[in-house]
C-alpha cells in the first residue's frame, strides 16, 4: 500500500467508482428506534449506540463508499464512552476497508498542536483530519510533520459551507479575500510532499454551497484534494460539486451525513435498506458528477 | 452564586486577589518522577497520571488563584481514559473552589456547534471554553446561547501569542488587521449579556507577546473579559499584560501554564514546595500589574 494519503484515496475513490465520502455524524434522537431500544438514554448507553451504529453504516457502505469522516463533537459530547466509541468505530472502518477522515477542525499553538496530531493519527488512527488556519502556520506544521511521517491527510478549513462563513472568511484582504490567502498556503504546504498522482496530502475543505467560489477555488488550489461538505441536507447538489474534479474525476471527495444516515423516520423498521438505498444514490450522482461514470 | 460567568469570575479575583489563571497542561515527560513512577507508560497509565497531578495542582493552587485553564489536547492524546481524567479534575478543581476555563478552541457549522457547546458545559462541566471565530456568526451563537442559558463564559480567539498568529490574524481587510474585525464582533456579543460588573459574559484571547496590540484591543474590547495567554513560558512579562486591566484590577486573567506546573526536573522531590512558590511570585506579579495590590 502507498504510504501517501492521496494515493491510497485515489486508489479507493478508482476502486468503489465514486468520491462519496459517508459523514458520521451520530444523533441520538435521529437513531433507528430498534436499534437505539437496545441502549440507555446516558451518555454511556448514547456511546455504546453510536459505535453499534455506526460499525453497522460502515458495514452497510463498505462496497459503496472509499471513504468516511467521523464527526469528533457527537463522540466527545458523550464522553469518555465516546472516545472509546470513536477509537472502536475508527478501526472497524479499516477492518472494512474504508479510509477515515476524522473531522475535528482542531487548532492550536505548536506545542499543543502536536498534542492534537498524535491524538488524531496515533490515539484515533484517522487517516486524515481537519484543521482550523486561524492561528497561523506554526499552529499547522506540527500536524503537517506527523501526517507525512505516517503516510497521513490534513484538510485545512479554506471556504466552509455554513450561512455564516463568509463573515470573516471573506473579508477581502490586500485585495482578495481571507479564504484565498488561506488557499495560497493551503497550495504552498501540499506542493511540499506530493503523491503519484500529483496531488499532495495536504487538502482544503470547500463547502459545496456555491458553485462560484468553488469553481475559483479549484484552480487556485493546484494539486490540493478537496474535501466538499454541505452536499445534500445542507443544500449543494451534484451539479455543483462537478467543479471540484479534474480530468480524471479525482482530486476531491464529497462529503454526505445525514442524507445517508438519516433518510428514514426513527420508527422506521427498514432503516438499513435506507441507508444503502440513500448510499447508492448518492455514490451514483457523485460518479456521474465527477465525471467517473 | 451569580448566574453571571463573569461576576462570578471577578468575585474570585477579588477574592484571592490576583487575577492568574493556571494552565493545567500535563505532559508526560515532564511530570514528577516521584509522581510518574507510580502509573504505567500506556494512554491509561497516563490519563490517570495526568489526573492525579493535576488534582494536586488544584490542591495546591487552590487557595492562590481564581482559576484554572485545562488544556484539552493532552487530555484527548491520551484517549478516553483521558477524558474522563478531564472530567475528574474539573470535578475536583470545582470541589476546590476553582473556576475552570476549557481550552479547547472549538469551531464547526451550526449543528455539530452545538454538540460541542454541549460537551464544554455539560459533559465536562467547565464554566468557560475557548472558541475559534473563522466559521463565522453561526458557528458562534451555539456557545453564546448555552452559555447564557447555564451562566457559563465563551473566550473567542483574537489575537494569540504564537508567533505564526499574525500571519492571517494580521492580514488588513478593509482597513484594520482580520483580528479587529473579530474584536468587533466580539464586543458586539457580550454586549447581548451583561452581569452586574459591566462586562460580559463573552470573552477575547488576546496574547501577552505584543503590548502594543494588547493595549489596542484592551480599548476596542469595551466590557470584554480577556483571557491572557503567552506569560511565562512564551516569553509575556508581568509589564506586557498591565494593559489589559480596568482600574479596579478587573476585566482579564492571565494565564501561565509551564512556568507553574514545571518549576522544577522531573526527579526533584520537592516539587509540591516548587509549584507552590511558583504561583506565589507569579499570583504576586500579576497583581501588581493589575493594580490589585
Amino acid at each position: 500500500m502507498s504510504s501517501h494519503y492521496t494515493d491510497r484515496l485515489h486508489a479507493a475513490i478508482q476502486a468503489k467508482q465514486t468520491p462519496l465520502c459517508v459523514g458520521l455524524d451520530p444523533r441520538w434522537e435521529a437513531l433507528p428506534l430498534a436499534l437505539r431500544r437496545g441502549y440507555a438514554d446516558s451518555a454511556a448507553g448514547r456511546a455504546d449506540a453510536y459505535a453499534d451504529f455506526c460499525r453497522r453504516v460502515c458495514d452497510l457502505v463498505a462496497d459503496l463508499a472509499p471513504v468516511v469522516k467521523a464527526q469528533s463533537a457527537f463522540f466527545e459530547e458523550v464522553g469518555s464512552a465516546g472516545l472509546f466509541a470513536l477509537q472502536q468505530v475508527v478501526a472497524h472502518a479499516h477492518a472494512r476497508g474504508l479510509l477515515v477522515i476524522l473531522d475535528a477542525k482542531r487548532g492550536d499553538i505548536a506545542s499543543t498542536a502536536e498534542a492534537y496530531a498524535r491524538a488524531a493519527f496515533e490515539t484515533y488512527d484517522a487517516d486524515a483530519v481537519t484543521i482550523n488556519p486561524y492561528l497561523g502556520r506554526d499552529s499547522v506544521e506540527p500536524f503537517l510533520r506527523l501526517a507525512r511521517k505516517l503516510g497521513r491527510g490534513v484538510y485545512v478549513l479554506v471556504r466552509t459551507s455554513n450561512p455564516g462563513a463568509g463573515q470573516f472568511q471573506d473579508l477581502v484582504c490586500d485585495g482578495k479575500p481571507l479564504h484565498q490567502h488561506v488557499a495560497s498556503e493551503v497550495t504552498a504546504w501540499a506542493g511540499e510532499n506530493r503523491g503519484a498522482s500529483g496531488y499532495g496530502n495536504v487538502g482544503a475543505v470547500v463547502g459545496a454551497t456555491s458553485r462560484k467560489e468553488l469553481t475559483e477555488l479549484r484552480r487556485l488550489l493546484l494539486d490540493v484534494p478537496l474535501l466538499v461538505p454541505g452536499y445534500g441536507a445542507q443544500g449543494g447538489t451534484a451539479g455543483d460539486v462537478r467543479a471540484a474534479f479534474d480530468a480524471r474525476g479525482l482530486g476531491a471527495v464529497v462529503n454526505n451525513s445525514r442524507g445517508i444516515l438519516f433518510p428514514y423516520a426513527p420508527e422506521e423498521v427498514a432503516w438499513e435498506e435506507a441507508i444503502v438505498a440513500a448510499t447508492r444514490q448518492a455514490a451514483m450522482d457523485l460518479a456521474l458528477a465527477a465525471g467517473l461514470k
